[in-house]
């Protein structure tokens, strides 16, 4: 825990402008997307609207990751990361699950995405409190 | 109303891909960081962080402007318009004064902007019923 | 008409920031693009080639839809609507036919788009005078 | 003249997808944006309005050198720069001045950037009779 | 650890398509550029010049960051992590410092950046053994 | 030679903002990338993953496009095209070859890309001697 220690002196925000506005919603509507694309893609047989489909999903899910980084690194600060030790673990299988999801056109990954989303949510809501 | 009558008849969706999944929250979001970065440009008086604030509000704001268009364009169907008459005014207003966000540091000019998108959010949650 | 007159009342530009420097021609180039890509795709059987064209054209059709936007909310005026009232109409007509033209490889919904773009020039060159 | 021998060799278009749709007015109505900013910001005394003159002028430069790259790259061929030699300094000097307008705030800048665009259009013209 | 033992069972990649091409020398150059402008901004007394610098510090500390987290993300690896417990409070600590250098026009904070970069060097070094 | 001399003369840096931290470095990790992915697409017959290849080469091309163009145009100055006339058509070459990298699935195309990039690395790295 020394790295730890050592970040945690400064306490102090890093956020790069604006604390405040930080919302995981962001995340979770484009990831809602990933699925709904996953789901339209098995249920097709229009080759054109299929490869849009891949495509599509690949922007969302990069936007899902996007989101995703921006929250760990700008809006938990050391404190947070104290109390929830299993955060930097959470985000990287977040974000890694982001990327499983642009190669895969399975909906139970877009489901798993969700589902990771939804943790963060969950400790995101209680530093709200 | 016959522009209205010629584009009503072939009912059918429009929205690029995946209908279901608009959220007008998106919009919000980057204009609750418009209304917060104007509130930390009137209350600073460091000359760096406040050129940074007329950047970056501009970026939220332009990302104001692309949510809600996509919303216009793409979620919005003729049945709609034809029961919320002022729905593309309403739209035109709120993306005008998301240009105006860009150009004004006065907060009032922020807030202003999120009324309009409460606006257009009560008619899409009516819309979701 | 209530709504238009609340907005008319305080006749001021609301452009981002230069007025003078909008061009129909912008959008007009990009759906030129989508149609010509329509119709190479026809033209080949090359798998490869064919999957090029589906994205091409979907970044193609986007960029008429964001050059559209901005004419819309960022060059015309209170006034404009007034003498025009069919302009939110047609615009919204037209970016929901770049939606299309996104979906579609057939050429006629390429057409369609630069009917629907040549319209809003007709109107836009007539404000010019 | 052994390097262009070398490239003539092999006559055969190298744009990305679809040769047919460039056009020099991307550039010029970009460059013409750049212009009006500069203008613009000679007149002002809006601290805020003129930070932003700073922000979008590099905008709207930065897509006069894309749109300039475009042209140079996909639009011209090996037999074009053996009929114009000077095709490759042309655009050379004109993206150098785009990025020179990026710089400066003396309209001076904009009329020479809109000059050399003038002359890239000139052959661009002749190139398509 | 229990988070870690979770993670690791599964052990296959999880790069978005393309393991080995991936190279902390892309965040290291834009870091580099951010420390230059920060070095450049305390020599110049030019007001236009200084405001580029603001902005176009933001825009290269920003692509430090999605080079970071791209790295962070795509390339390491469970078993990484086991070896390396330190790199997941690394890279946070390196994406804070970017968005340190957004504030800041302190070359020194540039300075911290590129070391911190080059800490995640020297490990990614290692693992290419 | 008449349009150098009338170039050389005001010899003075024309580079964007911060004259030094260029480096080819950028464009070769890219067109590295392209290769990758282009012999990855041959060993492959997921058709899903196939799709995943012609969609992300093609960004990796254009972000190789791009940081060639900026090189060209930034970093280098008239004294350089003095010593090194092959200099402007040497860029034009390796440009056009990452437009063909984009229509390409065939691996020999990525490496003829990253040679064009080896000759302007062998002139880059001379002209910082």
């Amino acid at each position: 825990m020394k790295i730890l220690n050592k970040l945690i002196k400064p306490v102090h925000a890093h956020c790069d402008l604006m604390c405040g506005v930080y919302d995981p919603t962001q995340a979770k509507i484009e990831a809602q997307s990933v699925l709904a694309i996953m789901k339209k893609y098995q249920e097709s047989d229009d080759e054109v609207f299929k490869q849009r489909c891949i495509y599509l999903k690949e922007q969302r899910a990069q936007l899902v990751k996007e989101h995703l980084w921006v929250l760990w690194t700008d809006y938990f600060k050391p404190e947070h990361v104290e109390k929830w030790p299993e955060l930097h673990d959470l985000f990287w299988r977040a974000t890694k699950q982001a990327g499983e999801a642009k190669k895969s056109v399975d909906p139970k990954d877009g489901e798993k995405l969700l589902e990771l989303i939804g943790e963060i949510e969950k400790i995101f809501n209680q530093t709200k409190k």
